[in-house]
């Protein structure tokens, strides 16, 4: 086992009604309130009401930024920082699901300086103090609700990149499932994906001695496998909600990364430039890549990959493993080659170039520019 | 899944050599330092030399208080706690195991009032402020070093209690594996135990629904039972060392029981009356009840031993399931029966008495006067 330090310092409300705390939470840092949202299905569905509700019972002094992209660009983050930063905002408040809440944990370190938040991208920066932020979790997948990771695109420069600081983890989270139920079929899919992808990539990263942490990784993704493809089929159900939202939480809150040094996190890269170029859903993303890239490392991470299948898959074959996990990606619905993803027939030349410049990379299991020209191929 | 609340900002410094970073991490908090440890082995081993060095190297001022005993006592705690208070320390340092850390805790809430801490477990005191609590855990086994908990045990009023507060929760604890590779085979077999019990009381709670933290009590189960017979075998091992130090904090950090109502602890109750009369260390007497309390239950509980059965065990049976407990448990060392403790011949009727003036309470499957007598026959 490798050395460890385990910190998370957010404080998760899961359940049903766990939103009548909110107003009271968020008192405790203050009345001025900037709030984060995304589309307006936050109006549609009721959770605005809801939301303003709680902040009026506080008398807190509101300020919106609405519009935060699937694929957040940092641009709405500058913007949102700027209206923070004007009213001296006490605390932030973001409605959403990963882009939301990421884009806002980004805001939460950019508002207290004067410089554009890619700047803590490109390690111009480093931030000294945030914002509090207070999330509220309308999706299952990214496990933002409880880390200190964000992940930001800038067209400008051609990029999509993770930035991770202490200062990032939310303050509290509220994940009520009853908030999920009215998430589409195909986000329901990737988000179930992205969780499954996230327990990966702690899984292959460096530290396999951390026996624990590979039965917990086990566990979640079993979770995933039992309860996710009932989900499909049964897509207002309270508990099977619930189930799918805490597994997204543990996936990435650094329960499965205990006793390793780093994840991987090469599949996630390339993930980013699918979506950077074509917009692809990220847990879409996800699920062209990660058959092509375990077939890539089909003789390199043999071992790994039998005792994953012999621990989830019933499988002690390499090759048997990779196909059902591909199957249960196809079981949910998801895309599994990039031909089946809204990008269509693309130019492999193009995502090779975006990969080359993005120095697509992995912490662990170094790629080449033979095995991006490889993964390419496979996942077309 | 019933709706829970998830918040643990204890920070764990895991692995060879987290010590060096002990006195930075003191002084974050000031310099007049309260040091709480137990017998004397603190010194002979090397241990004792090692903190004073790191509280030397920030210019401490350090007020010790020795003699914590295991199965700790109130006494103890007060007369500590009016050595913090007369010397208004601004942090208390514990090194030790569950007893100390436990007594710290306590020591912690109580050096701001002028009462005897009893007054906390008898509920006539509520806890305002704590003063910072940094641990050094030598001993796998209670979990203490990342919960909100705490057990004493007053001879004066014949209680052996439990406390729990989040201003209990250590704000750092250090846990080197190599400070444990001393601890006697008993005691290492004894923490073994706990933990698999701890895992016990989260699975036999209420909430049944709680379908992945049921997979993560498995896991860690599971963890104890793969390495903790080779440990057994090769106390001086590092890495065998490591895996069940850390499976102790996860069974009792918070993780198996989201999602659930409650842990049961009606096991733990018991264990702590054989502890209270007959100075039963308190691993020990948990495999003296687990197996009588299960087989008390065998029907009431069929589905949930049958369940941990197949997952654990190997064996869809109820009957099997709890013999194979048991048998993990000698094969560890372990005590099951109250003939093989140094209590000896005991005499049931003063068991009987004790139970009834503590109340020996279960949080859910509660026992009747009835099932007392019948636990105390089976674990003679």
């Amino acid at each position: 086992m490798e050395n460890f330090t385990a910190y998370n310092p957010t404080t998760l409300h899961f359940g049903k009604g766990v939103l009548n705390q909110l107003g009271i939470t968020i008192n405790r840092f203050g009345k001025k309130v900037l709030l984060v949202y995304g589309k307006n299905s936050v109006k549609s569905n009721g959770l605005y009401d809801t939301i303003k509700h709680q902040l009026d019972s506080i008398g807190a002094e509101v300020y919106e930024y609405s519009g935060i992209k699937s694929n957040p660009v940092v641009q709405d983050v500058d913007a949102a920082a700027a209206i923070g930063r004007e009213n001296s905002v006490d605390v932030i408040l973001a409605v959403g699901g990963g882009s939301v809440i990421d884009s806002a944990k980004i805001i939460s370190i950019a508002i207290p300086v004067e410089a554009p938040a890619w700047d803590f991208f490109e390690r111009k920066m480093i931030p000294r103090t945030a914002v509090p932020l207070v999330a509220v979790l309308t999706l299952a997948a990214t496990g933002t609700e409880m880390n200190q990771f964000a992940v930001l695109s800038n067209h400008e420069t051609e990029n999509k990149n993770g930035y991770g600081s202490p200062l990032l983890y939310p303050r509290h989270s509220f994940l009520d499932p009853q908030l999920t139920v009215t998430v589409p079929e195909d986000y329901t899919a990737f988000g179930i994906a992205d969780l499954v992808a996230h327990c990966l990539e702690a899984y292959f990263g460096k530290g396999e001695d951390a026996t624990l942490s590979d039965k917990l990784v086990f566990s979640i993704i079993r979770e995933a496998i039992e309860y996710g493809p009932p989900l499909m089929n049964d897509l207002t159900n309270y508990e099977l909600r619930a189930k799918i939202m805490y597994a997204a939480t543990l996936a990435l809150n650094g329960l499965t990364m205990y006793g390793r040094t780093s994840g991987d996190w090469g599949v996630h890269s390339i993930g980013h430039i699918l979506s950077l170029l074509y917009d692809v859903p990220h847990g879409a993303s996800l699920t062209v890549v990660y058959p092509a890239w375990l077939r890539l490392q089909r003789e390199n991470l043999a071992h790994r990959i039998k005792f994953l299948g012999e621990n989830v898959f019933g499988t002690g074959d390499v090759d048997l493993t990779i196909d059902r996990l591909e199957g249960f990606f196809r079981i949910l619905g998801c895309p599994v080659r990039l031909s089946e993803t809204k990008a269509g027939n693309v130019d492999p030349d193009e995502i090779f170039r975006v990969m080359v410049h993005n120095k697509a990379a992995t912490f662990v299991h170094k790629l080449n520019v033979d095995d991006y020209r490889e993964i390419i191929r496979m996942m077309l």
